[in-house]
């Protein structure tokens, strides 16, 4: 983390707008294409690593489906551009991999910017950046790295009786929305059991700096997920209000459900969010309650012995003249004075009810 | 519930749109139908374990109430939808239980998802999937489990004189939901009780994680109860704006009642969240008490002996020229001087408003 | 608290919408009626206890007040409504003590639902539910119990030259409001004392759970009282901008001028919202510094002491060859490092400030 | 203070509308009249205690500002009242100290109710209320107190050359507002100040009620200042946008403008107001540092001591058999075992960085 | 600090509206004119101290950029503001650097005014008050000091085939305003490493008041970069919907884009603001734990050796009958009483998991 520190600048780099600057983390700048072509009654899959292919293939009455993975070998993605007639800006974001969800409408396509967010396997969060162009009969995604959110979503395509093999690219266009935004909600909901399961360490665990760290970490989780998640459910209420020719009256009934959708998933979000941010009021009093049991256990046993020793060491000055200490029984006596102190002190304490 | 937690796998479920999948709990793929028939004059009652005894029952100028008990027999809920024209995506959310509240407008009906919310005897929480489908002259409403929340209902449409006999199916629909938010009404005051309940508990009661958890816990269920009627308010209010033929004007001034109630369940929920959100603070300043007052426990006695402990050490060693230790009454005076201290120390922390 | 508790059994009460139900905690059913009929030259009052006096009044170019004390005669209400016409849900929430103001525009009159809060000699705060309908030359208020809120109001009205004799029954509904906004001011003036003298307690008292409940109460006050009088707010807005016909133009400036004044009445209660939220956590701190200082005199005395009795100690063991113990000032040497010790503590307290 | 409360009565005032009731703290009766006549040629001062001088001046193509000291000669307020054809309801406002900052438009003229703060040499925030009426040609504005807010803009109109001479009636009623809004940032740049101040206490004062006093005292100002100024923007945001044709198109410039300035002073209210906030979170963990730190003195003179006073106990025991006590160098070892465990306790400290 | 709080007088400063008065910190009135005249073909840089140079270069279909560096020399700018045909209230925001973000429609040009913020080497950030007159054909800005934010913006002018050549002054302007956008990102990213590193401090340093303190100064900053930096975002907002005629149609879209940007940059700052809120509640925990651990440590000891030495001061007592004394192994039984309690302590607190 420090070398990570040293190595940024801060260096203000105010690049010529539409300027593309891949600010992502992966190095190879190798392409990879999938390219799906289909109608009622063409199916077809070309996978390819040279962009060219996936230029000539736009067909009369096809719908083509182009999906890009990696976004640092820029002069490939600006080929494309060309090809498409993208906006400059349209290409800066593509490869922008830090900007936030958002949609803008073009004279010929509609370009969407969202995020992919998975748990793997070590329960971290992981960010993917992804765009997609939506133009008459075609749609093409862009995604940093090859994920696996659309395997069933290829599967439906190639069933020639689905509903995707009759519609049209803006059906493609939601259904690739849906799929990320079902994958949102088992995202929020393994955060939601990763929150129980902290819930339940606070409770058990004794008070060290881990848990208040794991808090902390939830809280900044939390947040982060907010942050790539919300704003696209303002994007999806625009695309179902947006007048553009491209989306099909049919299709709004399944951009309304979509956003029925986004809507639970951010109702969920700010569950857990207010959920963490309880926990660590609530951590804190679990703290506190520690702290009053271990300052009984002193208190009773400081109470209890502080008195007795002082008893005892009464009788332990070396006066000339200390009567008690000549009587036959004084060590008896004594004794039974000390006992019951000691039981009147445990009566008070239960009292107290600190026993 | 670690179990519960092993068996996840966060696999996303990308569905086709329009594909219906049970997300509930119960197993059995039993259905039970109850159907009401009743106009003016007509009122009768079938009860039909068979889906198709909902199918040919339409009749003109007769109302009719079809009550779905059960969501998990996919094929019958399926075919019900077909004969009543209902859209995929509607079947869709008839069966995914953990949909939020919603309304959809289309061409030849209403459709509304809600919840059921009620505490069974073991003072916990039971959340039930309901939705609602509205069209001229019938109301279909799909339950998970049968509740007895509609049975005042059922005895006012078998009251001929009753306003429900002499209204169209828009205003079932009303006191269909004037039903489920009169059942509201009744939880949110239950939780009321509880959070009183739980304010008591947490003045007398000595500090533990018990509370903390127990307010954590309310906090949570206040959480869930907000999220599944909140949204109910949006709907209410669009089904009294909404230009729909199938709601009378006559009926518009119910919905606005009904909004008004809606409203007040909400103001209620807000009230009570913050009440709850309050306790752990109070909890806090709770805690902090009890543990100034077993601090000046401690501070009273250790304070009061350890200045004596120390006096009986002084005259204890053994130095061969302690002159006090020779005098006759020195044994007596250090008594004296004993207690004045002791004396004095109390008038101190009596002063300090300590004792 | 138990026994209210026990009663309680939620059962979802389900009525038809409609049906009169008094929720109120008065038991007596006796109705009590005071009819005021005023117009420029006339002006009679006449006191009933029988609902027909309130039927035959209205005369023309004369304003009838009809003011009924107690809600819980169902049938005399009843009466009163199909005399004037009322709504049934009109009729229902006349008696519905718990309902939350609002307000219903119906086609020949307007229905106003609010609260009255006093606070009686015991320093507790009191809810009343109170309504009224008012119509083209006549106002009907319904109140829960009598109370002094309209003396002034009623001695006005008997004041030949005031605006009342001169105005229609619009401004005598303004005239009511204005009433019981200003009764509201006074209140909250009221809590605002209370939360001051609150604010002395904190800082005066000895930390115990007295103070946190007394903070607790309070909140739970200005909460319930926000719950009772903001939504009158969006009712008296509502009524400036109504275009219904029995509201004059030239009362629209006395509305808005009332709205001023509710806006704030509710800006006062937010005041003290903040306030009584801010005193929970400025009594952290103080019983933190309570606790602080009761720890600093623990640990300047142990401090003090161990370190000396320890010392005593050393010269109290029966080692045969101490040599100390036979140095012929050695008692006198030991007491004047102890003293020097116990000096040169107290200074290091004075550096930390602890003294 | 305590008598303060014992005069209130909360007795409802409820007086009709359009009554004059002064609720100021000035007891004298005395009234004092600027009045500034001017246009681009003409420019007089008179000054007077009459109010009837007040009346007569209203020349044609002559500005008249009137300004009037002391709200509390409610006769003479009524007069000019009637002279210049005041709404009644305005001149309940013009003496109602009380009232919040509004605007209201009259056919004939604009009325302008906002607050003067300032701070006197005592370092407490004063409260003056003032209002401004508008008409064609003069403005009135009324101060409870002789302030000298107007100084500036006095000489500013005795400047032939000013815009101010050159203007309208409009432009001075702006003038006054941004007097009145750059006095706001003045106000709120003094409580920054203090603000300040309140931190570096916070952090070098020894823990102690005054504190959080001081604090929650800072927490009411800010509130109050808000409720204060916060209202204005709204009033001049109407300002702009009113079709009045007292406010010529020219001015329009300008109130947006001072629109801008009241969105600043009311920004920097809401930043000193999240700082006041969380000065009394950062005060606790200041609180919390101070007890861990005594805390830490106690604990260590506790573990270092304690140990040793026991070891030295056992050899203060009376048995007849210790060997170790007939050692020759018994004492000295045990000494050396003593300074080892000394030694080692400060390394266990050391270690654990409470050293 | 507090030499600057004796200066402040706090004296209204209530100048006419449009004079000009320079509120920033740079002292001497030297002025620095960068001018830029450029068009498809002609590109050429003036750099002068004169700012008549400034007057005459206004050519057709050139755009210029005049951008002055020193905003203190009040007569030079209002020089150029005749010249320019600026509106008072333009130059008194000009030179007034504590104005907020803002935007301003005049007949024939925009004025805007933001905030560059840059962190210094020091870690401390810096606010600098910028302003942007925008009119057909040039761009004036004004800056307190010379920056080096537009470097970059200068070399893409001087680049022949940039889209800057090739467009209006509104594009010049869009330029400048994603310079200062881009340049937030930076600060914003500086700053949420600071809060990391920030966060790195809070777990592992020992609690004190500096850290306190670090937490207060983050908020503080943060509230002041969302002073400095939110209002930009309604500025933008408005440009992107002016319907100004200096604004292209096909500027829009970068406008758009920018919009997007300035949300991101105040998405982060929310983003930050609540991690470092969240910082003190975790802060908080932190010292919490730390106690609970110096308390722990302080009652083990005590647990243990408080009953242990009351045990050995009964044996150092001086009774004359103590038969324990006189046994032969008395000493080491007693020793061996002593372990097994000692033992029995350990297994306790482990069991309390306290070791």
């Amino acid at each position: 983390m420090k070398n990570k520190k040293k190595k940024k600048s801060y260096k203000v780099k105010n690049l010529s707008p539409g300027t593309m600057a891949y600010k992502g983390k992966k190095e190879s700048s190798l392409i990879d294409i999938d390219i799906i072509n289909y109608n009622q009654n063409i199916y077809n899959v070309v996978n390819s690593k040279n962009i060219e292919d996936a230029f000539s293939l736009k067909e009369k009455d096809v719908i083509t489906w182009i999906n890009i993975n990696g976004l640092n070998n820029l002069e490939d993605i600006e080929k494309l551009g060309k090809n498409y007639g993208l906006h400059p800006l349209t290409l800066e974001d593509i490869v922008n991999t830090q900007h936030r969800p958002k949609m803008d409408e073009f004279e010929d396509y509609l370009f969407i910017v969202f995020k992919m967010l998975y748990y793997k396997s070590d329960d971290e969060l992981y960010y993917e950046h992804m765009s997609m162009v939506v133009g008459e009969g075609f749609v093409i995604t862009f995604q940093e790295a090859d994920g696996d959110v659309f395997d069933d979503l290829r599967e439906r395509i190639s069933n020639v009786r689905g509903r995707l093999r009759n519609s049209n690219s803006d059906y493609l266009m939601y259904a690739i929305l849906d799929a990320v935004v079902d994958n949102y909600l088992t995202v929020i909901e393994a955060f939601g059991d990763k929150v129980e399961d902290l819930e339940d360490t606070v409770f058990s665990a004794e008070p060290n700096n881990d848990v208040s760290n794991n808090i902390q970490a939830h809280k900044r989780e939390i947040l982060k997920i907010r942050r790539s998640i919300v704003p696209l459910r303002e994007v999806i209420n625009r695309l179902e209000k947006t007048e553009c020719t491209i989306i099909n009256e049919k299709t709004h009934n399944f951009l309304r459900d979509l956003y029925d959708h986004i809507v639970q998933v951010n109702e969920n979000i700010e569950l857990y969010r207010e959920m963490v941010w309880g926990l660590m009021d609530m951590y804190m009093t679990i703290i506190s309650n520690k702290m009053n049991e271990v300052m009984k256990v002193l208190t009773i046993i400081a109470t209890i012995f502080i008195p007795l020793t002082f008893i005892a060491g009464i009788y332990g000055m070396n006066f000339e003249n200390i009567p008690e200490l000549h009587h036959k029984y004084g060590y008896y006596i004594l004794w039974g004075v000390m006992v019951v102190i000691f039981i009147m002190m445990l009566i008070y304490f239960r009292r107290k009810k600190w026993l």
